[in-house]
């Protein structure tokens, strides 16, 4: 590492305490270091910007689920977009733009296999932007694609509900519905956001969760009832979507960011018997079950951002590293307006 | 019709009210009226016993299910088995033993093709006993057969956990997976139900969730998780099981007959975000899908009975029709030990 690297200072955020409910403050600690010189097959990456994912508040708990959760006094979890500032591994060179398991840092150092594990990889800036590579060609996009592909199987004509609609994982969901020849109704919260995802991205009707009923909003919007709903919230809204479903329909459990941050125990869905009378089924999907898979997505995708028929939508927040712990709270309190990003530093 | 069936007096039980928890006498009504005669097309049919199932339950309450709900002061809907006392219907003859929805009363006449709407079919006493064709050869084997097969899809070597495991879909759900080559895990209430399933039917083990915590015996019986459950139940018990699930696994909703009496809301399964966790998924069935496909499966099943690999178990109820209101509590007290049998009348 040449004089220049080693006089880098890395700012971090680590996880100080499991929270309880929402983050506080107290829940993370602010640290420097200097940045550790790779070693042979060693990466340095500088961090450009990182991906705010409602996920990241289960990997702040203990207890097994589908990925460790992050240790006390560990870095934070998140996924970036980095370029490459020194490298004495065969794959990646200086200047490389590359995406993976960056954490809340400035500088990540990955030795020997780490890159590997953390998922680092190079990405094409010609098929997308950098915030495009942490939205719809990154796990967001990937999440929408095989969750409702695989998951979710839509068949022409079928009626596709999703909620969290101008979210990462909404919004494509919706136009890849769309493209497939579905109708689209989407669940989302404010005139803005149903707005844009009706005129903007094409969905044929959104119901805003808090202007009123949603049950009502489903009534009036699906008549004959949901064929697939992907489903980013829980809670309430799941039930009101199990209220409705038609015959054979596929509910894809993505996520219940509802019930992230209560401290109540999670709400189970009251309508579940639902599926017994719809002979439906409800299924969980996890995106890095795909991964190799993701090559055959972005393809498809990149194709659709290109010829126009894919939109996607950043909300880029400055700050750096600092303001992540703020930052996330956005995304639970529903105030991100597209894919949340966090922009670190420019290339 | 001759002198003799002019004379019969046909005495039924009709719901009178909506009930509100468990039934009560007051939601009945005790009838009586003369035998009807078949005319051109028609069948009489005279009630040897009936069926009882945690089904009929649903039947009792308005609103839009998978069946339309019985009218007020309509005969109860049930299942049954009969023989034909005077025919019209080119299909059957007199003596003829034939299965079907004959209600609760003595005498079921059908005019024209409402023995084709009731199901009213021929059955085989050769293949298995009036009460079997009630039980495996009937609704609870049928659904047992589709339910596990087709629904849960048990590969060999998967641990299968059942609930109501000495009911009569439960028997037989367990007993089936044994052949499939599975390991089979009950859940039933009391020693001498856990001891037959697993001394009698083979099962693997059974945990008595009167006797202790199902959690602890699921940890115990199915400790590298589960693979397949098949939910007669709901509530707490649906909740144990969604908390030890395997990768993949498969929720069968068959019924949750710990929520059919309850007058406050159903019981969601607050342990939902397993299936995203384990990508697992939960799926409803309705037995009647399958009507196709019933003779495959009784033909299967008929064999296991003749060789001895299915045993079947019935809690025959002397009675009569008046006995109906008293014997259907004693399903929702879990009071039976197998497939529950109201006996109205000798062959």
């Amino acid at each position: 590492m040449n004089a220049t690297l080693a006089s880098l200072t890395n700012h971090q955020v680590r996880l100080a305490a499991r929270p309880v409910g929402l983050p506080q403050a107290g829940d993370w600690q602010h640290t420097t270091e200097p940045v550790a010189a790779p070693v042979e097959g060693g990466l340095l990456v500088k961090t450009l910007m990182l991906s705010l994912d409602p996920a990241m508040r289960g990997w702040m708990n203990e207890g097994k689920s589908y990925i460790p959760p992050v240790g006390i006094g560990d870095v934070m979890r998140a996924g970036g977009i980095g370029v490459v500032i020194a490298s004495n591994h065969p794959n990646f060179a200086v200047g490389d733009t590359v995406s993976g398991s960056l954490g809340v840092q400035e500088y990540a150092t990955f030795q020997a296999d780490q890159a590997k594990r953390a998922g680092i990889v190079k990405i094409d800036l010609r098929v997308g932007s950098a915030s495009q590579w942490l939205n719809v060609l990154g796990m967001p996009g990937m999440t929408a694609y095989f969750g409702l592909l695989d998951v979710g199987q839509p068949r022409v004509g079928d009626t596709v509900v999703v909620s969290g609609a101008a979210g990462a994982v909404g919004q494509t969901v919706g136009q890849l519905a769309k493209i497939k020849g579905c109708r689209v109704v989407g669940i989302a919260g404010g005139p803005a956001k149903c707005r844009w995802v009706v005129d903007e991205l094409g969905f044929d009707a959104c119901i805003d969760y808090k202007a009123g009923s949603v049950k009502e909003g489903l009534k009036t919007h699906c008549p004959d009832g949901v064929d697939v709903y992907f489903d980013n919230v829980g809670g309430e809204i799941l039930d009101a979507v199990l209220a409705r479903l038609k015959r054979k329909a596929r509910i894809v459990i993505c996520g219940a960011i509802s019930q992230y941050n209560t401290t109540a125990p999670v709400q189970g869905p009251k309508n579940y018997l639902s599926l017994l009378v719809n002979r439906a089924r409800m299924e969980g999907m996890v995106v890095f079950d795909y991964a190799d898979r993701y090559h055959v997505a972005v393809a498809e995708m990149g194709a659709y951002l290109r010829d126009g028929r894919m939109k996607s939508r950043e909300d880029v927040v400055e700050g750096g590293v600092a303001a992540f712990p703020d930052t996330l709270l956005k995304l639970f309190a529903g105030e991100n307006f597209g894919k949340l990003v966090l922009k670190v530093a420019d290339a």
